[in-house]
């Protein structure tokens, strides 16, 4: 089952220390960097008014830091910047694991939980640089490609950071993990549905002029892993 | 940007009232119903001492209720079937948004947020039926193929029940929002770069019987949408 995320070796806290399915457990942190790394969105969580807010959001991972970004005016940002705990989880489905018996049905994935502090990044260079990274996490090489952002723009855009340093990894891969007694009994199904992610066609905006190809860094973008 | 998720007609409170980017928020209850009827997963926050959570699980909708399930030994799903407040969101990315300027660049996307208190399901036939959903969620037609939890299989699954009442549905479809003076410039590529999952080949266990085909449910689940 999914609902039982908890943490690494980097990560020896009540909160991020693995309870439940520990085989899943990762302790590398280059399992951290990797699930991280492919991730488009993660979803923030924060507490308002004593009671829990989950977001999605734009993220990008510089060295150990986790950056997230959103408007200066959305209210879950601006509580999260302000030096109290959140929560970010980033999930990517891999599969789904049919098995011989209903119970023992679960998903392939990669998760990778946060816990901290968030800070709200103030310095200009580092505001930017982190733009930059959550700019080329959602579209790689659109930095260079696009127009970059001007004082008001950098001023309208909040950037958290967090650092990676407690956080908890799971993978899940292979088949289900069924009964012997339903294995022997032999008269279900069971394996694993991979769930792949693929870009489409690129859509040129209709306001766009003709002469104006689809650019290398869209067309030939790579497929999610 | 995706950062600022919020509600709907149905959710008139506070914290489920659409603050950031009005003209994305849907009020219409069928749309809370297809966002969440074409998830996986979702994630769920709930506040353990004092600190938000936040974890992936399996859930499914019956009417106008949300359920969830986990292991009854992972603390946070207990914690959350104690009458304390949750928070649920489940987050559909559908593409990616080129602008011709860096702070335009967006997801297309698909959110519901759910608020509330949860319940444990204590109702033997509510439980199975919660059960019988969330499997069906992840598996369809599996229900019917596999063998049904025996009791004790029933007793190691917890299940939360999440009325919606406070909801939020934000909807964002079609291209860049770029300013016009960008436009005119006319020199950065813009548009949206769809993003489909579908399913590839189902990998039978290996320890299957050979003359235990892949049934019709694994082999022509239709692909999300």
């Amino acid at each position: 089952m999914l609902g039982d995320v908890t943490p690494l070796e980097l990560s020896p806290t009540d909160r991020s220390s693995i309870q439940r399915s520990k085989k899943r457990a990762r302790t590398d942190r280059a399992d951290l960097h990797a699930t991280l790394d492919a991730g488009l969105i993660c979803h923030l969580g924060v507490v308002i008014d004593g009671t829990p807010r989950v977001l999605p959001t734009g993220y990008a991972r510089i060295g150990d830091v986790l950056y997230l970004h959103g408007s200066t005016g959305a209210r879950s940002l601006r509580e999260a910047g302000g030096g109290v705990e959140i929560c970010v989880a980033i999930t990517l489905v891999d599969g789904i694991v049919y098995a011989r018996s209903a119970f023992h049905h679960s998903i392939n994935y990669r998760s990778a939980v946060v816990h901290g502090k968030a800070r709200a990044v103030t310095d200009a260079d580092e505001h930017r640089q982190a733009l930059e990274a959550i700019t080329e996490q959602l579209a790689p090489g659109s930095w260079e490609h696009s127009r970059h952002p001007t004082q008001r723009e950098l001023a309208a855009t909040a950037v958290l950071a967090l650092d990676l340093d407690e956080a908890a990894v799971k993978i899940r891969t292979g088949g289900p993990g069924d009964d012997e007694e339903d294995i022997a009994a032999g008269t279900a199904w069971a394996g694993v549905l991979p769930l792949h992610r693929y870009w489409g066609e690129p859509q040129p905006c209709d306001r766009l002029p003709d002469d104006i190809a689809v650019p290398d860094h869209v067309i030939a973008r790579e497929h999610l892993s």
